[in-house]
């Protein structure tokens, strides 16, 4: 059982770590993006060095106080708010941003710096990080990499594990991980980055990361086509790959229904087709010098046949940001109209066809919802959505959300072999779907790794295995 | 401390697995590729089901007697052989080989196919598995992932970890782990695969693999470059990267010293140029529709300036066959020059012309050596390996291997913040430098997993860690 960060504690912590930042938490530190809880803290704490991070973390481990790691904020399933249990720490290392190094393949940054600003910084480089999301201001890059994130270039450029080169990982007992190497290969023992990655601050305190850097391409270009159903928006994917050697960059599907929400409640932008199509998806090419984006497109539409009726190909870079911003906006959107229950989920590629139908009939045997079904057809990754049918709202569907939630998760798992959770993460919401879902003997081994590594449960309690 | 597998315990294992295969292990079980050990075995195993290695292991593990996993055998580290202590159960999958299903982005095959198998099952799809190593086609999956192989494609596809979906593995207890997803991402929990994959069969036993297919790239084209320094190397790669967005899969240093010992010793392959350079580099381009290799690499030649001298450009396939086999040639050539010691190391890229100046200066400081450096640019990992210096036979150095070894991993280390394994393991060749020359909290780490996961310590006892 954990102690809270009572007055006594965090007294004698201020004496035990001089200079460390402690104070009350704002309100901002205590919610999350969704509203559905309120978080707790004794004390928030904003140490400016690993060494402060290391010597609190040792004094909270003898303590037995609990450590919440808070990086931007934005994450979706509650891994960064702690509403119940003894009062916890609430750890920010917002002052921890620095560039510590930087060369053509790699840069070594600060948990605590913004995605936006390892973007700006590969960028004065003459490089990119292709982690892309679209709370890239606000997420820190320890929170991306405790999430393991994904987001829009997962396709080509994996999520934030393969785009990590290495960590600096403060243990629950205080012990530092100097683990900061700027290799592409390195098979020495155990790999305990992608363990720490992924583990939602749970296995230890990320306090700083060297970061792979990739050559921007050489020629860029983004597109919409409109498709005749999913089952065209895998094959077209199919087809450009073939084509065109891994040079797709990003492959998104969007629904009609997600256009539509577009137009009902915003934000305002620009879509392509007149009439919006039931299906369309958004690509984006990074292409070797000679070539021409609006020629691979042409070659792409040629060859797609009859599963394309009609394309959009960006003629200017404020095109292409639009393109992007309309893609970018239907979470927004989303937010505006207000799931009933919102499912982040994965399946083999060549059944997202299968689980959109079956996903769809399902749900509407059940109730009366709208889906918005939207996502990164490359990574078989979905965000399959239920919102209330027009003219009602989502509280009059309080009764139904726990039993769609299951039932998508259900087929996902069961019929799809699939995920619940492709990039979101466990966090505090789907900890008891992962117990109830996941594989028995996954569970055992994640709670012997998290006895091994905190023995005393002190790091991020309750997420991902309940407390 | 572990018991042996003496004629008791297999009686009573024959009763307890029935249907199980065991016997004695032939000579070939036993050996090495380097011939530095000579393994034993109370029996050799070859389950034909993961039902009969859980059965298996669940037995060993409740009379705590160790079980050494054996896959092709190509491993350098010594992680297949067991030559001291209680005799162990020898294990090979050998008769576990299925392919159970296959479609456009992923195949599921058992751990005992071997790495040529599986491409042969990927091209029958139309696909392509890239993982591509010298040893293919004795090198079985299981061993390729409990090792996290590389080879020359890891510059463009990533090595065995980031080619690898989900595993079947039996843990120490018999226990069956389920984790054959076939998804490109999945949230949910700690990266228990990644954790599997590279740890040499000492925290599980992989039994079948979800892995990851490609499209053969459109248009593909080889080429060697006659380079003026590994400086040069490194710049013409930064040049290529910058051209053809990320469409280079292989970029191979090749020394000098390499070609002269192909030419000493064989075997007899055809060498490009009619002097051998001292520097150059074997590249491989996969490229989108449209393209042609040959003017892509004419355009890199004109780029390039005067880092490159010469240039031949594969103008069929025999030709690109020609070249490969030059390149894969290397290894057998060192084997018949006879290495004093070999050296698998990684450092960042940047600093590979660094690291060759300043680690042959000091080994020119140490004794009379010949260096073949070779190995993969685009990783940072180089074969840095010194022979005898000609008329002169290895064992006259036998005094000095160990001296030769610490220098340069205490080089790596210490100057680069490299790795002394960027892909061949630790094993058993390599417990005492990690333990010398890794971080304190890693050990401590990778002790408590170990114990966390296989607390008898039945698992391929002292590979990684001392047991």
């Amino acid at each position: 059982m954990l102690n809270p960060a009572d007055d006594l504690f965090i007294r004698t912590l201020g004496e035990a770590v001089p200079g460390l930042w402690l104070g009350a938490a704002e309100p901002r530190y205590l919610e999350e993006p969704r509203g559905r809880w309120r978080g707790q803290a004794g004390v928030l704490a904003r140490p400016e060095s690993t060494a402060q991070v290391s010597a609190l973390l040792a004094f909270c481990h003898a303590r037995r106080v609990g450590v919440v790691p808070f990086g931007g904020g934005t994450g979706l399933v509650g891994g960064q708010v702690l509403s119940e249990g003894p009062a916890p720490v609430l750890l920010s290392l917002e002052r921890m941003a620095a560039l510590r190094a930087i060369d053509a393949q790699s840069l070594v940054i600060e948990a605590g710096a913004t995605l936006q600003a390892v973007h700006e910084q590969a960028e004065v480089a003459g490089r990119r990080f292709p982690l892309t999301l679209a709370s890239q201001g606000s997420a820190q890059i320890g929170g991306c990499l405790a999430t393991n994130a994904g987001g829009v270039n997962v396709l080509r450029y994996g999520n934030a594990r393969a785009l990590c080169l290495g960590l600096e990982v403060v243990l629950a007992d205080g012990t530092i991980w100097h683990g900061l190497k700027r290799l592409a290969k390195d098979n020495t023992g155990y790999d305990l980055r992608d363990l720490m990655i992924g583990a939602e601050g749970s296995l230890g305190v990320i306090t700083a990361a060297s970061l792979k850097l990739v050559e921007p391409p050489a020629v860029e270009g983004t597109a919409v086509f409109a498709v005749a159903s999913p089952q065209a928006a895998v094959e077209l994917l199919g087809i450009a790959q073939a084509q065109l050697a891994g040079c797709v960059s990003a492959f998104e599907l969007i629904s009609g229904q997600g256009l539509a929400f577009l137009r009902a409640v915003g934000p305002e932008v620009s879509l392509p087709f007149a009439a919006d199509p039931d299906w369309s998806v958004l690509i984006e090419l990074g292409l070797p010098e000679g070539m021409e984006a609006e020629a691979a497109f042409g070659a792409l539409y040629e060859a797609a046949g009859a599963r394309v009726s009609d394309a959009v190909i960006a003629q200017s870079q404020a095109q292409r940001a639009r393109l992007w911003q309309m893609r970018e906006s239907i979470p927004l959107a989303n937010r505006r109209i207000g799931a009933i229950s919102s499912h982040d989920i994965a399946v083999p590629v060549a059944e997202i066809p299968a689980f959109i139908r079956e996903a769809g009939a399902m749900l509407a045997g059940m109730g009366d919802y709208r889906i918005n079904c939207f996502g990164h057809v490359g990574d078989g990754n979905l965000h399959f959505n239920a919102f209330p049918a027009e003219g009602r709202t989502r509280a009059e569907y309080d009764d139904e959300r726990h039993a769609v939630m299951e039932a998508v998760h259900r087929l996902v798992v069961e019929r799809f072999d699939g995920s619940i959770s492709a990039e979101h993460g466990i966090g505090r919401l789907k900890v008891g779907e992962l117990a109830r879902t996941a594989d028995p003997a996954k569970l055992t081994m994640m709670r012997a790794v998290k006895a091994a590594l905190d023995p005393r449960g002190i790091l991020n309690p309750g997420v991902i295995l309940p407390t």
